[in-house]
């Protein structure tokens, strides 16, 4: 349930800490602390001042704000003994749906990373697909304490932006979204393709891929809403897969069989989660085009 | 073993029938016939009086011709009981290495085919992916008498134009060969993409790949031979595989991780198996572009 | 001096005619017949009703609407004995400024069309560039009486409809304007090229052009207006220029000298003066790409 | 007149100077000198025998060189009075067609270039555009002694070299000649475009232009012989132009009149005269695509 900006402005104290309360999980405080600096007049004003309340806590309570976050794929998300956000979170990701072989790596790794750094693994979970996850989970199981402590505290700030974005309506919002977008130009005829069915997969692993959208272009050659929009767009390797065989035998040109083009598939990687990709496809029966857009 | 034109048009003409009697399976009256008409002043000329000899051929001749041929992953094959010739072509398009399942289906197409036409089921494998084998075997089923005795004809002919371009060597060559080349072109550096590992597969079935070829560009960009070439090429969905991300790492250019391009996949089809199929890839590290080239 | 569509709807009739009367040129009777129909719902319904009281009227006017129609860079415009609309019309088609021999050329064409058809040459100067101009008055001379009546008439209608739309603001626009833009993509960043300096010029022969537009990519790698909006698109041949080659100096790339690409030219034509013409480059220093886009 | 490797390394050494004492210009001495190092086993090893002899002589002698040489576009030259090579080589770049303003504009160049080094202006002409010849010429009046007496050297070896190839045959040839091709691709049709006429220009300013080359592409899509071959490129800004639309009238498509794509231009620049430029087209009638190939 959303709020505005100004009706936070105007409530009580215990009723902003009341709102706020779960963006730092387990840690009220930081919205106690952050109550008292009202009114703000954007998000990204509350956004910082909660940023400034946990830096300026003493030690202690920094590193509970750590320790007292819940593994990914850990025993308590498992067991459903972990805050309602981080269980959306967690499901969004699949780590509620790992199978027991992942499930125990997940375990393994949880365990060599608290036994290393005696914290556990925080990770902004909805910035990353599945193979992006594991990769990070590796590295930093490869570092140092120090840039540890400090990894995990810039998590957690990524984690509270996410769901203070998600909570607070407001003039000045969080730039927490990307943006994967596409468009089809049909170089034979001279315009958009219309009508082409596209698919988003994420590329989990060298033989496995999940379709994360489905869409089919419009009269501008566009999809009528962006691929992933909104939120970030996880770190992951996709393939956009493009129905342009089909396009063209509706188009009643004469193609071989099998078409020289068919099914057209565009490999990328997405490395900022807040960044725009446009991603188009500049085809004829014979050749193609993609490039990074805007 | 290879023999020459030449050789050939001196030859007693048992020793000629003796060299050539394989090209038309159990049917050396083909090369018999031909043996007459010596001297050939090109290959072609010499394959032009085989197929001669088998339009003269009384109908029986032309019938026994086609059902004297193997059928394709039939049991006569599985037990070794065909002309050396078939077996290597037949192992050569996978069909010496069909799963139970597999091999149960061309069993049931082969008595499907042989009670509606009375003929085995022949098809010049070495035009055909494995993919495109069984497209054609259920379109051909579906078609009428006339129309397949017609197309098994065409088929042996080319199965024998095939074994003759294998046996004799001389002038006015056989255009049986086809060819697939690659070009990597670095459009940051302005110049051929050197060192790029291409790997070319066959896709077999939405999930299947197999792959046929594998090379790395050279100095031009170009790999040193073709990535198919000598042979027909077959009449299949293919994927080429650039490993781009690494030619850009090797180059010292600062890429994000993941790279927005790094295994780039092209995915085209064959529909003409003597045809040249040039599939370059023009790239940089954003953006790129493939065409049918010459 | 623009009106609104209800002020136009509620003025008394005299006032309706005295605002619409010059979109027919020396023909007030049109918007009369047309006021008795209000009011009009959009600008469009208003021009269907001065559309049928010119197909309404009696031969007579109708042949009068197109008789009493001036020349194009005719004697009459040049002493300036034309309606003030199509000053500034043949004006902004640099009419005005003909040199001798072009003025004595249109002479020529105008004296043979109307020696041969009876009528002044009527063409919407707006949606033509000059050499069109000139390309669509020759091929009309060769045309017959019948189907330059309806030329000429359809040409009236068109004048008006760009007429209509600069008088009156309201719902449903006439659809008169097309556009042209462009946007520049750097492959060698993956992203938008910044203050790339671009030109558009009209080639009006062989060897001349005119400049019609100059502008410099923003952040987004767009001109901060279309090249050409808010009106038609002359048909013409045009050309674009980018500086690409001080683009990448100033991204600090090492290019050699003179670069490989520096001015960029890309050379297209617009045949409908109502489309969208979009036309990207997509750029490294050593490749690069347009197509019509959208 | 040419003369073979062999013929020279077998003739007596005044013959051979006979031969080769035109290579530099007044200088018979480097040749003389090389002469008594025969047998060469490559023409490179040949040049390099007389690089060394220049490289060895007493600074008297290899200031002679420099001074003997005479000047671009110079009195001599007009009235001449310099040797043959040096005429010809003068007008294969137009300097003998110069006119009143430009041959006094050289003439003052070359005033203050003697004036300010003591020597005329030595530049290998063959690689250089008109446009490129001024701005060297500018550049280096612009530079410092030392530097200056360097490059006259290195220009000197320059023409040396392109003489040397010229007159010699065998082995191991100089490697003094670039290469400008292109190659039109159909996207349409996915194959060569066939029949497209070709031009080749050097803009000279930013008004003027020569055609250099005219050509036709065949069934490969490519022009007979490249557009420049056996020699340096010159280097220049050069505009290829591809009568793209008449290619896609001839081939019954559909276009608008005037089509989006018509006269194709590709403007480039080339720095390095004895690289290859392969600058293809690869278009459709609403889009293109240019890059440097190889």
């Amino acid at each position: 349930m959303t709020i505005s900006l100004d009706a936070l402005n105007a409530a009580p104290a215990a009723e902003f800490t009341a709102h706020l309360g779960a963006v730092f999980e387990h840690a009220p405080w930081v919205a106690e602390a952050a109550a008292a600096r009202r009114p703000f007049a954007t998000v990204e004003a509350l956004f910082s001042a909660l940023r400034e309340a946990v830096a300026a806590a003493p030690e202690a309570r920094r590193l509970a704000l750590l320790t007292g976050h819940p593994e990914l794929a850990g025993r308590a998300a498992r067991a459903g003994r972990i805050a309602q956000a981080s269980i959306a979170e967690q499901a969004a990701a699949g780590l509620d749906r790992l199978s027991e072989a992942e499930f125990a790596r997940f375990e393994a790794l949880n365990a060599a990373y608290r036994e290393r750094f005696g914290l556990p693994f925080i990770l902004c979970v909805r910035r990353h697909g599945r193979a992006s996850l594991l990769r990070r989970f590796e590295a930093r199981l490869a570092s140092d304490p120090e840039t540890e402590r400090r990894s995990a505290e810039a998590e957690v700030l990524r984690i509270a932006a996410l769901r203070l974005d998600a909570l607070v309506t407001g003039a000045g919002a969080l730039r927490v979204a990307g943006r994967l977008s596409t468009h089809v130009l049909d170089t034979v005829r001279g315009g958009p393709a219309m009508g082409v069915a596209v698919e988003l997969a994420e590329l989990v692993s060298a033989t496995e891929s999940v379709v994360v959208a489905r869409a089919e272009t419009n009269a501008d050659g566009r999809t009528d809403a962006p691929l992933i929009a909104g939120r970030p767009v996880p770190v992951a390797t996709y393939e956009l897969r493009f129905g342009l065989g089909d396009h063209y035998r509706r188009a009643g040109l004469d193609l071989p069989d099998p078409p020289f083009l068919d099914l057209v598939t565009l490999r990328f990687g997405v490395a900022e989660p807040e960044g725009h990709y446009h991603v188009p496809l500049v085809a004829s029966p014979w050749s193609y085009q993609t490039y990074r857009g805007s």
